[in-house]
């Protein structure tokens, strides 16, 4: 399961429709093959992790007009009988390939393919852009906070301040697929079987008389799970306090698994809460920090040398705040048997079936990649793009999420350390036109 | 109606749960009062208008565990049998005050504040931080927009690139609320009653031989509603493209409403375009212009004579893309007849319940705010936070969206110019503390 209902078909802008319209009244049932890609790179970032296409495709198996949707578009006076008539048997029957979710890949690659009819591939531009894009932007933000943190566990702490609601599920899916350990938002642990992680506010802390009562109170509600918030009043003296807790739970079968620091210079209070510990014999008494963290607050403090064993990433990872947005468009590559393009200025497109190419050194290494024609092979090279629907249907059992998991996982260790810089706009992943297709974009 | 359907008590923080847990376990059922507020301004932000009250309210009067979700919190084994029972007659019953929608608001001051049992207010703190944060932060971002159009229509284009699907229908209820004219999602125009707009993509265009066959088939389809889209190829070849339509509609008795500008320099070529259709005699027809509109971009044409009728707004203010979060939070101020506050450096927090006090000069124009204790008088201002909630029920008939957009529009009228400017943090609206209310701070 990847979503609570279906969203429907009036998830569009409304000149979707009105466009569906015109082609109807003018019997325009040709076969059409329409392109999503990203145009062009948001500041700092070299790749892009592609996400969203279950819940794209899940979507896409029930597309159908309600008789209350089909009610409403009859109100706006804005469309013919005939033309509700023929959306309310419409179904989305259409072939799409895609990259599978998880893989890495650059500007202007082809992420999908939809061949459809024109209405068809119309009418369902509005919902891909947005279910796709806004995934592909979180997993390619997360990618980075996940390279950052070079090895320590993340958990996504963003849902109080994500953009709306189903923002929250999908930032706590695509952060997984590229590596966070868990998440604190519990309905995302319950549709995608996430672990959920989360332990207290400073409202529970200050909710008691001292600070000790809290820690002892929570100590044993939660004998195997305990992480303390320390910094509500004084961290050092909520470090010590957290000691004396700790001390007391191992007196019971029970232990301290960490403290969290939520405020304050991380770098310096860390060091100093590390000593704490382990002073006190505390060495597996891990410390996570919180509050503000992205890509480059985690590269900053663990480049300064916090203690730090683990980091929940928030707000800044929700919302991709450095980039809140990517230019994913969706555009017509062929219709009705003729291939097209679009030449305004900077926003140029390709026309035909693409697919894309990708070729590794002997280590398995990514080298390059070619956008290439859809029938074409090259040689000693990886066609991405797969067939993911058929007729409408889904084809083939749909990945699980540690499938994704572990694709992610294989194409970031292949992907050469230069692109991975967290702040550096150059190296460019080289991305070429095969012959065979620059031949045709010569000729359209 | 303003959502689909509930999304349910798991969409929080796993934290708000073992809190709850620890409460409950330890026998803490005291009444409770948190205050929900922004922490300061995002860049360039000098006031907010308050959005998402609504859904929140609805959300919290059918605020219960189902079986599923219960079932589901059991399998973390997280929860004792006594505390998953405590769940399942959960219901939330205590009091909400909060500023009215569409109310313009400034840092520090309570949006809301929730009167309820420690467990209960717990409970709902992640809900109400992502509904209230999310739709607040696109009200203040578009009428941003609103007051840069300087009274041209403005609509809501950003539906592909919203980050994700509620943010989608949001947007468009918040950008009506502070004067958008209509929004391109026709679910937001189903679900809100909000007028919808929008014609044609390049890609209808590109779906004919020529330009002048799309723009024919569309004026037949829509004969009242047309905007023709005239920069697929050459902007000022499509502008006496949709002239010579223009005149062939007159002689069905049809009108071209306007076109559509979505690439290239707005500024001249809108001249230009103007001037094409003024010497055909087409007066009447409308410029509209889209293509990565904010506010600035908005101020900067029409600065330089951009002759423009209307603009489409999209992905930038979908996202709120210059500050696409706020440091929204929810904070304990009173337990157990006890007022108490925060004090760590940075995030020092108000005790006791509040009201926000508003005084204006003799024209009406807003002078300052105080905030002071709930129960207090201030001569000559007005309380702003009202009753809407009383004991887990929505109080009183919601107000519909005209009578929003009416306050958002009176309330605007009443804000001084100088706190509007688009790129100055400075200066500051004055809000204060009352004696009372600092007193009470100090005695905490």
């Amino acid at each position: 399961m990847t979503k609570a209902s279906r969203i429907g078909p009036l998830f569009t802008d409304l000149y979707e429709l009105t466009m569906a319209a015109g082609y109807y009244e003018h019997h325009m049932f040709y076969p059409a093959v329409f392109t999503l890609f990203v145009r062009g790179y948001p500041v700092h970032r070299n790749y892009f992790v592609a996400a969203g296409l279950e819940d794209a495709l899940r979507e896409l198996e029930q597309f159908r007009f309600s008789q209350d949707e089909l009610n409403y578009l009859k109100t706006t006076h804005l469309f013919s009988n005939a033309f509700l008539s023929f959306l309310k048997a419409f179904r989305f029957s259409g072939n799409i390939v895609a990259l599978s979710e998880g893989t890495i890949f650059f500007e202007n690659e082809p992420i999908l393919e939809v061949e459809a009819s024109l209405i068809e591939a119309q009418l369902i531009e509005t919902f891909l852009l947005n279910t796709i894009g806004s995934q592909t932007l979180i997993a390619s933000k997360a990618a980075r906070c996940v390279h950052a943190a070079n090895g320590l566990p993340l958990i996504d702490f963003s849902l109080r301040r994500t953009q709306g609601q189903d923002a929250g599920l999908h930032v706590a899916r695509s952060t997984h697929i590229v590596g966070f350990t868990a998440t604190s938002n519990v309905l995302a642990g319950k549709m995608y079987h996430i672990p959920i992680s989360g332990t207290m506010a400073h409202s529970f802390v200050m909710a008691f008389e001292k600070e000790m009562d809290a820690f002892s109170a929570y100590s044993k509600t939660f004998p195997h799970n305990t992480v303390l918030l320390i910094d509500t009043y004084d961290t050092l003296e909520g470090a010590r306090n957290a000691a004396r807790i700790a001390h007391e739970m191992k007196t019971r079968n029970a232990s301290l698994m960490g403290v969290r620091l939520d405020s304050g210079d991380m770098v310096d209070l860390s060091v100093k809460v590390r000593n704490i510990l382990d002073e006190a014999g505390l060495h597996d008494v891990k410390i996570l920090v919180s509050s503000g963290f992205d890509e480059y607050g985690i590269a900053d403090v663990l480049s300064k040398g916090a203690k730090i064993d683990g980091f929940g990433v928030g707000t800044k990872l929700g919302v991709s705040a450095d980039a809140p947005f990517m230019d994913i468009v969706y555009k017509l590559a062929r219709l009705n048997d003729r291939d097209v393009r679009k030449l305004s200025p900077g926003k140029v497109t390709l026309a035909g079936k693409k697919q894309v190419f990708r070729s590794t050194d002997s280590t398995g290494t990514y080298r390059e990649d070619i956008i290439g024609c859809r029938n074409e092979r090259i040689e000693e090279s990886m066609p991405l793009l797969e067939k993911v629907m058929e007729n409408g249907k889904i084809h083939g059992p749909y990945p699980s999420l540690q499938i994704i998991r572990d694709r992610f996982k294989h194409n970031f260790s292949c992907l050469p350390e230069k692109y991975k810089d967290l702040s550096q706009d150059t190296p460019r992943y080289p991305v070429k036109l095969s012959r065979q297709l620059e031949d045709l974009q010569n000729r359209v």
